[in-house]
């Protein structure tokens, strides 16, 4: 039994970090809830604790489960490093590297596969089983004040999936980072690292949530806020998906505020909205190599989209040519089911190859209201060029070439605004020259941004 | 006396930490400066300390005196949890209860009555007797960079106040979680939590402060700043004050950025300037019960209100039905009596009973300019539903469902922008149709949003 | 040895951390590469490890050189006080001040002249001798997640340059906090302080950095971005240079974000772009004694530059009275050589005395579009008065007397918008008064702000 509230697993007497540290956890918590007991006495409470893992490898082979209020757990060092570049390397040349994982105070995912979460399947969460953090607790009040912070979470390996793709490049891998299944209040997600997991960070009826300054990326999905909630925050993150994933998900959420993060490729959304309303998407700056990128779907209503900074381009890295989400250029850089939602003061880069516009022809879409009603999009400004796409070996010099990459005589002819006929009494305003806004003047007021001459 | 400036309160050997925090962590600053003298000899300084408070529940009985530089106190969890939910369950359910009280490394602020601050007087600070960490030295330089990382302070309950409300309720009890009456620099509160306090923060003459990534929720007010002070940030926190109170007060200050906020109900109010100039409010997700949500006050001057999100709906918590901040409709959401402001790009939903709104068959008013010239409104989208307030006993369920109500056929009518003949030379565009923009079109240049056909 | 991979340089059996912290933490490093091997046995790593500084003076004669990945080195205090102010408060008075020096885990830089990085000169990096901290690695894959966390680098000194400012008045040192020469990913440097260094923090190469959180100040630069990189971030930091240097530099960058920066003079600009592309400066506060807060240069584009609260007003401090940085009036508060870039909803605040203006009897510029083409200006409020400079001997009280001063009596005529004759196919909306956009019509689409009357 621990004298006061403070464990780190490396001297915690039951179990072996290296071997297991999911046991040791797991056996923490029980000497908490063995030594915290209920009381109202004085005022007193049941603390929780903090377990610290210094730097180290700690296999996980063991699901924590987390069902008590006020637990930290964290690390020092959230220890990413490009598993896929490392994955893409041949195999002889290994050996050179300075190093092949991921390090800090890390986590390595090895479960055995576990059972689906059931309340995570009615919601429709997907695959929860793997999840190396579950938490779970029911009754009241909802478990509150659950910090993980400044450790990494490395799922690995991906697997097969059928596809041609080698199996380190597929994304899946049936493993979860952080599972939440259980109504919550205040938890807080700093600082960490997240790579390799199939879904890095699934929470489900989240109250007032922040996940700030982590680094996920390499992960199936990112950040999937799932059943219902409100009042949370999505803050000054890096992340990047996998190209079948979602970067940022939330549905059925109220109040959420999603800024200050840099969402790069390679997500099959960079945000994505499914019944959201009264909250925001601003200030982010956004890159994805597909349409699509920021969705407000399922009647998400009343949002503000604002002064971010939209980027689709072309994948340049050779392991992921060809690639795609399956959307079109006609889905729209950001397309709208919802009414009444804001899109104001952001800035869309559309830098393409035209030979590759799909279908072939046609002219693409940037913003793209399919449904609803009451729409106000405003002082958004649209540059598209034709860039011929070169690719490369090399992941970040690929990249970093594609994104400096300008050439301001190519023009690209784009729709700036495409209004459907079920989408109406929308405002359009200095979005798009006249010929750029594509909408029943009769049903949306539009006033096209002023050209020259 | 310690060996080094790292001290743990548990392991201190004055005092009792469980008994009175206050005492052990006044006994370790007068250690600090026994052993820290000052000198110039080889540039040598007087580093200061740090202060560990392991998770725990830590009695404070004494007040902290803190009249050193450099001295950070920590914890291991902001330890929230909702009491105000908990002092609503009916006595005889608590033993059902998982937990009663805030945790993680929580101080119970459980003083006496103290003194009034005189300095706080002066400047009209209210109560600052009462404060569980109160900051102040005379001299130069000013006492700079404590710091307040990741603990929590509960002021336990509240108390009866004479109204009908039950004493819980009341979000008054004298207490302050940190009051800081001498002038300061580059102070920083970090991940801290604060709960049942009637004044969370309350710091005057600030200079280069950050207020970041905090939890500050169920307290009379929660962050205020007062005396003047300048280049300081109030960044990525939850908030919720009371209904009596401020979440976000400031006065005198100029280069005031408040940003990337998620300010939850029930303030009187959500940001409150007086006298502020050359500041910046933009980008954070407001919510009220009531108008007079963002309130630019005392020739509050040359500010930027920018793509925030505000919301303003109904109370849907059956305890505080009826409670109001005693404003009325045509207050306006966002108030402002000061000149050469910019208030751009702000998404505004007002989402009320028509049936509650006063005056008696008003037309409510989002923005209203009161007093002052030369304002600049541009490019805000104001959506106005009227819909059937609904309450509910489960706090979390009644504020979810309110949020998530949408009905686009209830259009309410409303003023989007009213200026009042006192503020003169205002320029307002595309912020509402021309019967929303209520203003003398000789006194103020007004481009009503296009509106269809 | 270290029995795992926490280090205490106060309890590190080699060297003396008082007298040469480089030294031991030098042999740290060495102690963990001998300990950690690459090895791909059962997916295991080099973690890395963290080397902690509690709070106290620890000073470095010996560089540190970082070439592993995942090493954080931590303190207990960003330990910032001003010492500018101190070193200009008559000598006599030295003996009442509390303290002299910056405090918290304080790292006091005092190293020999060290010989200049040759890849940072190649990359025209400035001076690199001097780093207190020097991460370099070549070869594969790039040194990964190494973070910098909440201790004090301080420079101690300036030094006389030939100018007729006195020595601690110069800016110059030849230090640099850190510096960063090779290719590196998913660094973090987090709530650090640093002061009277001539470089702060030079970084080389950057992918996905993160810059979060700090106290950047009285330093020559402070922030800069050298080489090439991408998708990182500087978000939520207090920084100030000195009129010499860059507040925020960065050349070659892409997808970088700069937000929620408070940026205090003087730098010679607050946010410096050279080559940079698909980049966001958004929603800072921004304050400069001199024109050239915002440069984007070398045909920098498709930025995004939105709701910033901008301030350019004069020196109230005298000792550095006289003192700018060479431009005049015309040369713009945002200044913009490149194409396609949104400015977008900014507030500007222009409060300088006329007779200060230069060249004499000139209109000064607010935004202006030197090169380049399709740049999108909207909806910014740009506000200019005339107010007769005062200055004083109290630093904080000159400035925040300033920033509180305001007058809407006292309008200044200027140049809202000046696009040259080299940048064309602008759009230019509602950003000033048909007289206040000097633009040709015939080559960019003009919509003046609407007037009264």
């Amino acid at each position: 039994m621990s004298s006061n509230n403070y464990y780190d697993v490396t001297t915690w007497p039951i179990g072996n970090p290296s071997e297991d540290v999911g046991e040791v956890i797991n056996s923490i918590i029980a000497d908490i809830k063995e030594r915290q007991h209920a009381s109202d006495v004085n005022d007193g409470g049941k603390p929780g604790a903090v377990i610290y893992l210094p730097p180290g490898d700690y296999r996980l082979r063991t699901q924590v489960l987390i069902d008590i209020s006020f637990l930290r757990i964290q690390g020092s060092g959230h220890g990413f490093t490009s598993s896929s570049i490392r994955f893409n390397v041949p195999h002889d040349e290994w050996p050179e590297l300075h190093e092949l994982w991921p390090g800090g105070s890390r986590v390595l995912v090895d479960l055995p596969e576990l059972p689906v979460d059931e309340e995570a399947e009615t919601s429709k969460a997907g695959p929860s089983k793997g999840a190396a953090f579950l938490v779970k607790r029911e009754g009241s009040p909802r478990i509150s004040s659950v910090e993980f912070a400044n450790f990494c979470i490395d799922g690995l390996h991906f697997a097969a999936d059928g596809s041609d793709l080698p199996a380190e490049n597929t994304y899946v891998n049936g493993k979860t980072g952080i599972h939440v299944s259980s109504a919550n209040d205040s938890f807080r997600v700093n600082e960490m690292g997240f790579i390799y997991l199939e879904h890095a960070l699934s929470i489900h009826n989240a109250d007032a949530l922040s996940i700030h300054n982590n680094f996920i990326a390499e992960c199936g999905s990112c950040i999937e806020l799932r059943g219902w909630g409100q009042a949370s925050k999505i803050t000054d993150n890096l992340i990047g998906a996998g190209f079948k994933g979602h970067s940022i998900y939330a549905e059925n959420h109220g109040g959420l505020l999603v800024t200050a993060n840099n969402v790069f490729p390679r997500g099959a959304s960079s945000v994505h909205f499914n019944g959201v309303t009264r909250s925001s998407v601003t200030n982010n700056r956004l890159h994805s190599f597909y349409p699509g990128m920021v969705v407000l779907d399922g009647n998400s209503s009343e949002n503000l989209v604002a002064t971010n900074h939209f980027l689709r381009d072309h994948e340049p890295w050779t392991p992921f040519l060809g690639i795609d989400n399956g959307l079109d250029d006609l889905h729209g850089v950001l397309s709208v089911r919802g009414s009444n939602n804001s899109v104001i003061g952001n800035h869309f880069s559309q830098i393409i190859d035209a030979g590759s516009i799909r279908p072939v022809g046609a002219t693409p879409v940037i913003i793209r209201l399919r449904e609803g009603a009451g729409n106000f999009v405003s002082n958004n400004h649209v540059v598209a060029m034709d860039v011929h796409a070169a690719a490369s070996d090399d992941c970040f010099e690929a990249q970093v070439g594609a994104l400096l990459t300008t050439d301001t005589a190519a023009a690209l002819a784009v729709t700036a605004v495409m209004v459907d006929p079920e989408s109406t009494r929308n405002t359009v305003l200095d979005s798009g020259s006249d010929p750029q806004v594509l909408a029943d003047r009769a049903a949306n007021a539009v006033r096209a941004t002023p050209t020259v001459g």
